[in-house]
């Protein structure tokens, strides 16, 4: 199979982005791979496979390959003689952050009508932002931890007891997220949040609570991976999540109850079906008192979470042929017509 | 002002598209109107403004245009020369329905920078979807009528008293709406209604409930619609909503308390403000016992709603010059720089 990986875009997590591209070299073994990089700017180039790495970008030198133009059925490079559509089957989309998680990439990508593998509009919408990701969680029965939602114009003021924890509503691998003791820290912690986004979320932090990562996907059939429980400091910093994202080799499952594992897969499905359909998503939950809380939905989660799956690449080719279909509207002018006969003229 | 009317659309609402678009030629008076037409099969069109008329569409003689292509910065013809930026301010998006209000016409003038008027990706995905109205709503503190979500494959069995009126989530302009009287009727309404989505909700049918639309936007200031209280016989039809689509003259305010005008253009500006920021909208309010709720948000409502301001191509003029700004984000390669000196390579 050929697979295109669409990374970079305009967002925070750029740079993640490439090392997630990347990575996909060395766990995507058996397909052919076609990179398409969209850079800060939005412009989108054909990187030559063989010669991708990580200096190619930073140095500015992705400047020298193919630029490519998006349009109905796919991408295309333009030439002397017309353009030519770049061959694959299907686009991972690997955009970490704006442009990849929030809905554009596949706002862009239903409308040209290429095949992706990434969660639709309405799912990236609802996931990438922490406040409507609690929306969807309440709508679904899926508890979440008490949360207070902040602007950047509001009243600095917080009604929930001290140690919490502030997210930007919009950002993942923990971008602008500080955990704030007392209220002294709060003003430097809104400043940090709202550097990168003007809605903040604050949430409860739990002191020692117990983490676990669930990621999966629907491919005719459930496809869940191992149940991992992440390593972690006070939590981790984005220099240590950067190197998580071009993680490839396998984890040990968590050490859980049977009962615990089945709640977290359930909880899992409830997430997924039918919102996420022809994505590959990793859910970060919270277990205090024997209770599941969702955390947070990773839409595109850090090199794809491929070492939490024992048939990664399979999974992708699987996917690939189970993709969501967008429903096909009609336009015959019916009513136009009708008007026309009614008028004589429109 | 040169201002692109973008209409069309892969949307049940296409034809109405083209009645909005047509009819801001009487309402447009004094700027430059440049036509850009999407068709059914979401290619783009460069439309004579002179000879525009729904017949040319309907026939299929909208094929003999210059087709556009979308990239960086705007529309473009391409041509032995190269490709020509079509001129114009900015995009008033006029497309209703999905492409147009569902976010993926804003994905995709943002991803371009393109600048235009119409809700953000965000306000779309939330606005376009019945379900995911009542969530925004209820995080404002905006009431809405109780309801239930019922999904393609869930029983189909409702909880709530007769009369109900059943809609599909994801459309406008009344499509696939029903009154069901009793649970008889029940089955062929949904069978409707599922025709066109695979989600539908459920709500109290309150006979001669009064219902006022404010529309407005905020422009520096805001510039609120009179209140309208539409006329209606049960619900108006699709065609009668079609007729409505290309209304031009004023109507009158509903005559109403101060006091509730007050209390709707509160709510109105509760439900606008940040989100829909950068956009004309009409937001449905019903009105049971001095209560307000917010019965649906109108992201592009019909000729958007030109009927109910007393200025309304200033107005789009001045919202044109207080577009929400999209923040950027400097992508600079620390990271990769400084794990490139870390490994000696990357």
């Amino acid at each position: 199979m050929n697979i295109a990986i669409l990374f970079g875009g305009s967002s925070y997590e750029h740079e993640i982005s490439i090392v997630s591209a990347i990575t996909m070299k060395k766990v995507l073994k058996k397909s052919t791979l076609t990179y398409i990089f969209v850079d800060a700017d939005r412009e989108f180039y054909l990187i030559d496979t063989a010669k991708i790495n990580s200096k190619l970008f930073s140095s500015g030198d992705y400047k020298k390959s193919k630029p490519l133009i998006l349009k109905k059925g796919g991408f295309f490079t333009e030439g002397m003689f017309g353009s030519k559509k770049v061959d694959f089957d299907v686009v991972l989309n690997l955009i970490h952050g704006r442009d990849g998680e929030d809905g554009k990439a596949a706002s862009l990508l239903t409308f040209f009508s290429v095949p992706f593998i990434s969660p639709r509009l309405e799912a990236s919408a609802l996931s990438y932002n922490k406040l409507y990701t609690k929306f969807l969680a309440e709508s679904l029965g899926v508890k979440t931890l008490a949360y207070e939602h902040l602007s950047k114009n509001s009243e600095r003021k917080i009604m929930m007891d001290y140690p919490v924890i502030i997210k930007p509503v919009r950002l993942g691998s923990s971008i602008g997220v500080s955990i704030v003791k007392n209220e002294n820290e709060l003003d430097y912690a809104l400043d940090v949040a709202f550097e990168f986004d003007n809605d903040v979320i604050v949430e409860p932090f739990i002191d020692g609570v117990k983490e676990y990562n669930q990621a999966g996907c629907h491919t005719g059939n459930w496809e869940l991976s191992i149940v991992e429980e992440p390593q972690k400091e006070e939590f981790l910093d984005f220099e240590k999540k950067y190197m998580d994202f071009s993680r490839d080799s396998q984890v040990l499952s968590a050490d859980i109850t049977e009962e615990l594992k089945t709640g977290i897969q359930h909880t899992f499905k409830t997430i997924y079906d039918p919102l996420f359909r022809g994505s590959i998503i990793r859910c970060d939950f919270f277990v205090v008192n024997d209770e599941i809380f969702l955390n947070e939905i990773n839409p595109i989660p850090g090199s794809m979470a491929n070492y939490l799956f024992p048939d990664f690449e399979g999974m992708v080719e699987r996917l690939s042929k189970a993709l969501p279909k967008e429903k096909t509207i009609h336009v015959d002018y019916t009513y136009i017509h009708s008007i026309q006969s009614a008028k004589g003229k429109a």
